[in-house]
């Protein structure tokens, strides 16, 4: 068993996520975690630090990746690349990478082939935790507690590793679901990017016109457009990634918005009870919280 | 001031609105205050009964209005008139009538002048709090803690009487707004109607394809859609009652919509970074939490 316990830890980018994983790892995994933090910039090390979270909090690469049992990058999904190819030569055998992208098809098609050919392995992991604050400031080490964390192992992913990789997030408190990349992608389009989507274009239809509205709200409202909140650069990208499946969520979207309005404006209250009705039955049916 | 405070409180339908109503006015207004409910049905007065909230708790509205100052309609918008009907006859000169409902336009058109024949005072209320869950069961003390409640009085409501409204829902702890009724509507089509209708169509379009996606969901999603929980025939009347400006806000957030899906269509990174950074902006410019 010990072989699946994560000892020696290389977290890239203390973010919102990278930094939550550092305080939560620190915190499930004990003192004899070695952590390493890796940060392209001074500003955010003297964060990391100033907590004490981290062993090691360094802009030299290599210090934090060689003899890392467990990689995991934590930028934004257009720098991985880059970075993964940057890390490669350090990386020693049966040191395992993973992510905590939001979109898994293009992150699993490009890392995949190309830790495999370095004679490495990469799995991707998408923890469904966040917050609308962003960076390190906001890191804390029960973000995962009970959170579902989504693997996208590939046929081609060594059972131990993927068993490696799920005992991590456990460790985190995570409950870990695996399924591949593309669907993945379709069913977090739909309950994460769509929703995202839809919040930021209901908080512009209630507001732009007349933000004075805003000083009615109640928390119906604030409930219902927290998450437009997100950082808007990073959502974009997000919101680009998974572009086709965003695209299918989004028209989806829009032809149950119209059959809505139809309703609406026929006055027709027996159509629009079923559609309420079924609407309140499907969300209602979601599985309980974890924790 | 002593004829602000309401001593005799007649509460007509305890559900969850009217139930909260009556353990918030015995919990803010103390144990000197005469509390009567009325129900059409005796199901609801024996939970009433049991709750010890209320000092009568019948299906005889003479008894319940007789004496009362202020009298407070918690059944749905269609029921009120019929309501009104019945119980101005046994309203004392001096009492005022007011109601809890989601619209206020057609509410305040009929109520008002159906008072005013019979020499009485109806001036409109609502309270900006709620729950998914619907009926006395759900009723709680603290629902209108910090919570907006908006009056709309008309140029011929007496000031005395919405000082006197006012002060009763400020005892309760809310925060009160006043405009007429008009403004009133189409605010909160946008900013509660709105993301009702919403919450409602990106649950069907998240999970009535492929109901196993809510096995993956977030917070986000939860928070997101968590109003579309609320009872479809409560909610199919409030969307037809407030016919004209719900039409007004789907069309435009359809629109939005429109512009965000083409956006993601065109890859337009800058066009959807700007659409996410305003609703953002708009999102985060909420007025604070009173409480």
């Amino acid at each position: 068993l010990s072989q699946f316990i994560t000892s020696n830890l290389a977290i890239l980018s203390p973010g919102l996520l990278g930094g939550s994983i550092a305080f939560a790892a620190r915190r499930y995994l004990g003192a004899n975690l070695s952590l390493r933090v890796w940060s392209r910039g001074d500003a955010a090390l003297v964060k990391v630090r100033d907590s004490g979270v981290a062993d090691v909090a360094t802009t030299n690469l290599r210090e934090v990746i060689t003899g890392a049992d467990l990689v995991i990058l934590a930028m934004p999904v257009p720098y991985m690349k880059e970075m993964v190819q940057a890390l490669l030569p350090h990386l020693s055998a049966g040191s395992l990478v993973t992510d905590v992208g939001s979109v898994k098809g293009p992150v699993v098609a490009t890392l995949g082939p190309l830790c495999a050919d370095a004679g490495r392995v990469f799995v991707g992991s998408h923890p469904m935790a966040g917050d609308d604050k962003a960076g390190f400031e906001a890191a804390r080490g029960d973000l995962f507690d009970g959170k579902t964390c989504i693997l996208t192992p590939t046929s081609d992913s060594p059972a131990d590793d993927v068993d490696r990789l799920r005992c991590f997030w456990r460790s985190l408190s995570c409950r870990v679901l695996c399924m591949d990349a593309d669907e993945h992608d379709r069913k977090v389009a739909r309950i994460s990017h769509l929703p995202h989507a839809v919040a930021a274009a209901v908080s512009l239809a209630a507001l732009a016109d007349d933000p004075s509205a805003g000083d009615c709200v109640g928390q119906g409202f604030r409930d219902s457009t927290r998450v437009a909140q997100g950082p808007a650069d990073m959502w974009a990208d997000i919101l680009l990634e998974n572009r086709a499946e965003v695209l299918a969520s989004l028209t989806d979207a829009t032809a149950r918005l119209q059959e809505l309005l139809a309703f609406v404006q026929g006055a027709d209250k027996e159509g629009l009870r079923q559609f309420l009705a079924h609407a309140a039955q499907l969300r209602a049916s979601l599985p309980g919280l974890p924790l």
